[in-house]
């Protein structure tokens, strides 16, 4: 099939990659040099001067973009696509794009909401890598719009990548569970590098459970803020949860309660270890 | 040198591989097995029945040994071990440990209170791997009884473990920076495990970010519960500095004040590019 990408950055370059092992992958980036970089290193198969040339050519369009420039693009842009592109979202939050987006929308195109539950603490083309996707979790939000045979074929392609598990939720159940599995870890990794005691040489003094906890402090931070902002409410609920869960630790360790610590870190233990078994990676 | 290892586990037993390519290595466990296995793996040369046998043959002793058990180890067999013994205790908290061990140990002894900042969440000798402390950070909490020539020497062995940097701190500074780095990485681990909707099969939407966070919550409960315990007062102050952090984090999301929040990230990632330039691993 005819692959379109709009925006040719770490995930759309990921995603040019490993689907052009079966597909034609055609992409657009606003900078020519990152079209060029994916050209010369053969992520994709043509680099499309503007949309009108993307639009002629692809059946299936990814759009990588960051989620305030979506709804813009798709205002501009969909007078370039042929009657019955699938165009596909990739964005960490749902609600908000779900809603501004449907009504916008021309009746002849499919736009599919996605979310690929992958990434890299890196920015740009340069470290697309189509390896970031194997055996990771993909989830489909679908809208009453969408073609089931658009829907099956987004599955076949998100398997082609290398994704694993491919889930349906509805936009508020996406970004209610998104906001603890994603945004929440990442407020986390940024908290705390900010709660880092100033006066030792950190470095010195981590070991691997510091470095894994903080790997996605390493943010691209244009993206993040939209994505927390994005998804404000059921981030801020989450946050309230993990605070509540903290100072309940912060409780039993205060009381020397060594019965209920125990208790509590078995159970979250088993949780994890339950999590553990049924991930492959 | 005759290394002897007291207490033949997870960091046991990764000391005695580690160790064995230079030196001969003893060890002593309470359970029979734990020696075999470590006999069978070729992680130790000799399988010392008690601790009369251990305290005979090695010049250099590692208590690997939970934090709570060291003082009564001590009290008990200290007897045995001869004088100019180089005993290395490397437990993940120390004042208490230096306060109540410093009036007990045998004055010809050389008690030394090491921290090697390493492990695995895994527990027992079977996942015991000299790998695990490659690059890693060593922190030694020197005492006035210890002799110089010894502190060379335990710095020697890290380095023959393949530890790269090895620091001097005070027990109070000690305690204060690994409550941060380690003990509240563990709690929070544990904290975001509790904090888990637990409407959603968490497996299914989860990515790399969720899975480096809560690795260390596949916890070994019995350990960590003491050195939480016995870390308290700045384990507390630690949760309190998180959850501040947290709060501000949460406080820039709800009054979608985009400047605040972006500032914050940057820093946040500045601080974490800086300890990643200066880490090798």
């Amino acid at each position: 099939m005819n692959i379109g990408i709009v925006g040719l950055g770490l995930m759309g370059g990921s995603i040019a990659m490993a689907l052009k092992e079966k597909h034609t992958v055609f992409a657009y980036d606003r900078s020519p040099e990152n079209s060029q970089y994916g050209l010369d290193h053969l992520l994709i198969n043509e680099v499309c001067p503007d949309v009108a040339r993307l639009g002629e050519k692809a059946d299936i369009v990814y759009l990588c973009l960051y989620p305030e420039a979506i709804s813009p693009f798709i205002k501009s842009n969909q007078k370039y696509f042929h009657p019955n592109t699938i165009l596909i979202d990739i964005s960490g939050t749902k609600s908000r794009l779900v809603s501004d987006l449907s009504p916008l929308i021309r009746d002849d195109l499919d736009l599919i909401f996605t979310h690929p539950i992958a990434g890299k603490e890196k920015t740009g083309v340069r470290f697309a890598d189509k390896q970031i996707f194997t055996n990771q979790n993909y989830v489909i939000v679908p809208t009453p719009k969408n073609q089931s045979d658009h829907l099956s074929l987004v599955e076949q392609l998100a398997l082609d990548m290398g994704f694993k598990t491919i889930s349906y939720l509805s936009a508020d159940e996406h970004d209610e569970i998104i906001a603890f599995t994603s945004q929440l870890c990442h407020v986390l990794a940024l908290a705390l590098m900010e709660a880092a005691p100033k006066k030792y040489p950190l470095k010195k003094f981590v070991g691997d459970s510091f470095r894994d906890l903080t790997r996605v402090a390493l943010i691209n931070t244009p993206l993040w803020q939209e994505l927390f902002l994005d998804n404000k409410a059921n981030l801020i609920n989450q946050i309230d949860t993990l605070v509540n869960a903290l100072e309940k630790y912060r409780k039993a360790i205060k009381n020397h309660d060594r019965v209920k610590l125990v208790d509590m870190m078995e159970k979250a233990k088993y949780l994890r270890l339950q999590m553990e078994k049924e991930v492959t990676r």
